[in-house]
């Protein structure tokens, strides 16, 4: 998606070969007519799929997930990442590790808001080594639901999780695909520029 | 706000005199048109007031405070409540109990997304003790910026924070006022049906 890889080429700072940080418009400020406009690409992209739900993580994942569902007319759901006290025991969960930040925790959705009639679009801001689209996976696969794909914001190729989610049939759609961050530059693959 | 008021009619649980629990619709389950007409109120209400920013806490707050932000043309910056490894350490912070979890802990925000010459409309779903409001605002006055007034989704009247921030001059807009949880029935204020 061409507005998004400007954004990120004129805002994103590249921290180390492995880290871009993009808090001025993502994932701390965030910018909502960039967000609804990704929102809009994804509804394009998965229009056709029946999706009934989104399916996303907190906190990042919630700005693209609403517009996702907005567009597509469906309710978000949003994982939490910690027990909150009015919650029912009556929960989906898995477990997700962030390399990023070096921790694990428990993630959670109500099995009130997740059925076996559902077909879940599942977003998130950025996809690395893909742990936490893999907690996501697990819990749709607990609910009996249908995965319709996986909309990522941000997708670093050269970490493996975009490849071991398609090697498994698993439809992943990013709206920016980073080839490499080396010499603190953004470069994105030939075929993301096709959008 | 009438949309509001008879979606926690009909879907809000009231869990006890103190606790309702709306995660069907606002912060778990998220309905993204319903989402979108709240943002377009809080726009309404505050269109006038020249709002630079908007300001939130991550994760319930998200929502609404994204569709807000679309609405006024302005960034949304949510406020995190813990110190993700890629943030500098040039960050506001402030401290907010929570009375419904009993915790207490740190939110953030960095000084590059809030500054003097912010005019700052803080969003959150709940107000009850008034807490994470405090904390918000104090962000806002450690950057100098101005504080156009406090846009809330669901306010408890019968607890107090309403009441102290109002007593202090802070203007506070609340999409729907609940005077009572008692009997298992959600009351609203009188005057809060007239939106």
């Amino acid at each position: 998606m061409k507005a998004l890889q400007e954004k990120i080429k004129q805002d994103g700072l590249v921290l180390s070969d492995q880290v871009l940080k993009v808090d001025s418009f993502l994932n701390h400020q965030v910018d909502p007519v960039l967000m609804k406009k990704m929102g809009e690409e994804f509804a394009r992209l998965f229009r056709k799929d029946g999706v009934t739900k989104i399916l996303t993580l907190e906190s990042s994942g919630i700005s693209p997930a609403l517009m996702a569902a907005l567009e597509l007319k469906v309710p978000m759901v949003f994982a939490r990442k910690k027990k909150p006290l009015t919650q029912s025991a009556d929960v989906y969960t898995a477990t997700v590790h962030s390399f990023t930040k070096n921790t694990t925790h428990e993630i959670i959705v109500s099995r009130a808001f997740l059925t076996n009639r559902d077909k879940v679009l599942i977003i998130d801001d950025f996809l690395a080594y893909g742990q936490a689209a893999e907690g996501l996976i697990d819990i749709v696969k607990q609910a009996g639901a249908n995965l319709s794909g996986i909309g990522i914001v941000i997708e670093k190729a050269f970490q493996p999780g975009g490849e071991r989610l398609r090697s498994r049939g698993i439809r992943v759609e990013s709206l920016a695909v980073i080839q490499s961050l080396k010499n603190g530059t953004v470069s994105f693959l030939e075929e993301a520029y096709a959008n």
